[in-house]
């Protein structure tokens, strides 16, 4: 754990005993999530989206269309920052000040680039693919060229990072340990159900076994 | 489902086909959704933090400490875009191009207000912890003074807000439909798991039926 922060806008203030700069708690948690919410300013309004993303390398890569007019004003430079969160649990203290979340969460700061060159564009976009769902890729009818062309594709340096984890059962006052009232954590996770075959499957094709691992792992009904 | 947009902000350009304006839409995603993502922008830096919330009447509310920097900026009348997006599942498409998600996201723009009359700010604190999980306000000690006073809460309007929402199968291209390529939707799904009661529990205090309901209902071991 390092309580280093790499820039002054990574620096916590409030809950400093939470934060974590140490760039394996923030991959850590880049590595789980599914989404992630970029924000980022036009003329003084903030706006955020939340989108899925892929690692590669030392950046975030996110993509969309060539049109998509929140892409195009982060490919422009703007300044961004990008926080994906994983629920953990519910933190119920027998004081209602005290209830809490249990929760990762990382927030970068930076400026995109475009991903221009055509190998690593490749790259990037297998990298969201197998960011979704591990192993993908290689099933799936890679991009055409002018679904190549129309896909934006950006990466952020995921080096300007902090990360603020909360673990643990409530923390409460002294005195309200005494209270008959039932506390503790609720865990929360994220699982996979039965996978749903799309209607028109060619005739004989097998569930892949990394979406039916997915599916077992996550304790999913099958 | 609507397809005006209440304001210029919250009018989508792209993938408008999934646009829904309706309240009805929004409001059901911020009462099932957990946390929110709240942006804002301080002198051309956008920032976006992860908090828990509640609502109110026509208003959403978050809160926190009183030295917070993040909910001191939104409460001097910072131009606010607040966001919940709730997963539903992965979609796996034949071509990597058409892969996606199923998910149902708000995106809100308004003024944050700070919620100073006590008995409204008393019903704010109320919403938060039931909304995190209903009936717990009831069974916890209500804040103190001290822990009253110590605490920020913040409204925001719901009305100035969009939805969207993607639901079903992949679409592909017609000539992908002929692939021997496993296609379809992989459902994700937040659960509880078995309740973690705190080691300092007052002797035969029993699980509330709230709390062991939601483990039922989530489908979470016990």
């Amino acid at each position: 754990m390092s309580r280093q922060a790499p820039s002054p806008r990574t620096q916590m203030r409030r809950g400093a005993q939470r934060a974590d700069y140490a760039p394996e708690t923030v991959r850590g948690i880049l590595a789980e999530g599914s989404i992630c919410h970029v924000a980022f300013s036009d003329g003084g309004q903030a706006h955020v989206i939340p989108t899925a993303y892929g690692l590669l390398g030392d950046e975030i890569c996110i993509h969309g269309s060539t049109a998509n007019r929140v892409l195009r004003g982060l490919a422009k430079g703007a300044d961004a920052c990008l926080e994906v969160t994983l629920v953990d649990g519910l933190v119920l203290a027998r004081s209602a000040f005290h209830h809490s979340m249990n929760y990762r969460s990382a927030i970068l700061y930076g400026r995109a680039r475009v991903v221009d060159d055509p190998a690593e564009k490749l790259d990037a976009m297998r990298a969201l693919i197998d960011h979704l769902i591990p192993g993908r890729w290689d099933d799936v009818r890679a991009p055409n060229p002018e679904e190549f062309a129309r896909t934006l594709v950006l990466a952020l340096p995921v080096d300007e990072a902090s990360a603020k984890v909360r673990t643990g059962p409530p923390v409460e006052e002294e005195e309200d340990y005494a209270t008959p009232c039932w506390a503790g954590v609720l865990p929360l996770e994220t699982v996979a159900g039965a996978p749903v075959a799309d209607d028109r499957l060619v005739h004989g094709v097998e569930l892949p076994g990394y979406v039916s691992d997915r599916t077992r792992v996550a304790g999913g009904s099958e």
